[in-house]
């Protein structure tokens, strides 16, 4: 049975394997460093579809459906799934998941997402409320860009493709991703260990295009607390993963954590800097964004690590900003969420 | 421990307590048959704020503090907070508890997330995550009207005051309302019994002016499980109250049903029903809609009802649409869900 420790974080007794996992993406993430890792790259931005946003809920379908596949799962034997994008009213999700007839919890962390929803996964298998359950999340650049950037101007070319260039240093990328993972009771796997689902942190940051910098807050108060909870320090810990945080947020957290005392040395990475080589890659700038972005870094590159005994422990970490364009045109500044979830070693 | 009952229902042993809740509604609300029940009415529909957005969040902020002070709690001894609301990313929910500093657990089940931020809260309290929890969701007449009606075209008048007249009878009036409930693991008043998260339904509805329509069929499926699993018939209960399917999709329900031989009968009712005098109000045509009405029918006469002993069985079963105007614009039907809390007597 889970308890609780100290005042944030829940300990999984029982460990719920992540018993298989895919990672679907686009064009320019399988050009990227971990593109070989992806179960399917798939180049036509439309996805066979009409829309984009059509487009965006059968990736984040077919994640779950290739992560069944390898488990050799039907989606009947899930009995629930957890899952939620950025789009309005969580579109993508609604109609990814509406043909499977399993009982559906509806999510929004913003780009916090897969952590939220393999934290709640894990928490209900922890409890016994399910045997198998899914979490799944996506992002589209150009549903994004339709939904977030159009019709304001943010100094960079408004249309999906080509890729802009005129874009500010400090902004990232929406990545066109989606990763998907089946948990369960028994069985192997990486195993989560842990849970600390984040407070909304809000500094004050009102730049629609430093994302990072809005969300390094919500990022240094969860790890700060699933630490002194857990009693461990970043030591205890091969990879320390932010999503996503981007360069400019992966500075400040550094920093934050450093005015506690907190070091966070070549632990750290951010799965906005893992998706996308930005030497070549130039446009994405900052690096990697969206709900599929952590999503896909986790299907393609952490699970597999933890599953090939590369690294033992991994905190992952989502990391959300929870604004819409009517926050920013009303002038609001842009609240973080991060929420943690400690994955361990498969066996 | 929580077992699983059947395939779909999970059955909660220690049958967490709703300690307190809260109701605040808009002038509209004051005006109709729950309005003395309310915990506040305000008339200004901007809640003292510049913006409709800004009063949503307020007024949600509100319903928590006033449960929160009626259980003689501060915000700070709740571990979760699980919110949602019917804005793009989730505004109203994000702007409301950003300052509690408590993890938030961000929902989106459009019109049914009350009952799913009831039901997770239930789970985490049964599980042993937390001692003491929040469920908490809002909307209001003018955000709604702004976000899902401009610049479309329904037959109504599209500025929100005064009412529009020339809606179709089976369209919706969204509530200016919310509710916040507080549940915790030991103390006196209604407890929860049974939770039935339910699977997204669509039968292929596309008329956006008829919710309760589409919304039907995810009722009808979930009741079906619940009463299957649990071996129970809709004469073990004193209420079944759905949310919100209005007349039009309250008669759906029944027509679906009674081909599965289950009978309503005078035992149901729905909170787009309660909300409002459809003889009187007569502009909200087929009923009430909006996250903010089942919260708040839910927190003005549902739990008190319990609490008081006037009945003692009620399935609480807010439903959801999940659509957006994009989804619509695309010919996309709306694809419905519906969570069932079963709530008993307080002691």
């Amino acid at each position: 049975m889970a308890r609780r420790t100290g005042k944030h974080t829940i300990l999984l007794d029982t460990m719920p394997v992540v018993l298989s996992w895919a990672a679907v993406g686009g064009k320019l993430e399988g050009e990227g460093p971990l593109g070989g890792q992806f179960d399917e790259i798939n180049e036509d931005s439309y996805y066979g579809e009409k829309t984009w946003e059509k487009a965006e809920s059968a990736m984040q379908k077919q994640a779950l459906t290739l992560a069944l596949k390898k488990a050799g799962l039907k989606g009947e034997d899930l009995q629930f799934i957890f899952a939620g994008d950025l789009l309005n009213q969580s579109l993508s999700a609604t109609f990814a998941h509406r043909d499977w007839g399993v009982p559906f919890v509806g999510l929004y962390g913003a780009c916090s997402t897969m952590s939220e929803s393999l934290a709640l996964a894990a928490l209900f298998v922890e409890a016994g409320y399910a045997r198998l359950c899914a979490a799944a999340t996506s992002s589209h650049f150009c549903t994004a860009e339709r939904q977030f950037r159009f019709p304001l101007e943010y100094g960079g070319q408004r249309t999906p493709v080509p890729y802009g260039n005129q874009r500010t240093p400090t902004a990232q990328w929406t990545a066109t991703a989606s990763g998907a993972a089946v948990l369960g009771a028994q069985g192997r796997g990486p195993r989560v260990k842990a849970v600390t689902l984040g407070a909304i942190v809000d500094m004050g940051t009102t730049d629609a295009n430093n994302m990072g910098a809005a969300m390094a807050p919500s990022a240094a108060d969860t790890l700060k607390k699933f630490l002194e909870d857990t009693g461990t320090t970043t030591a205890d810990y091969d990879m320390i993963v932010t999503g996503d945080l981007g360069q400019v947020g992966s500075a400040l957290l550094g920093e934050l954590l450093a005015k506690d005392g907190i070091s966070l040395e070549s632990r750290h990475n951010d799965c906005g800097l893992l998706l996308y080589d930005r030497e070549k890659q130039t446009q994405v700038e900052s690096g990697g964004s969206g709900c599929g972005c952590s999503a896909s870094v986790l299907c393609s590159y952490l699970l597999p690590a933890l599953q090939n005994k590369e690294v033992k422990d991994i905190l992952f970490m989502a990391t959300g900003a929870l604004m819409s364009t009517t926050s920013s045109q009303q002038g609001e500044s842009i609240p973080g969420v991060c929420h943690l979830v400690h994955l361990t070693g498969g066996a």
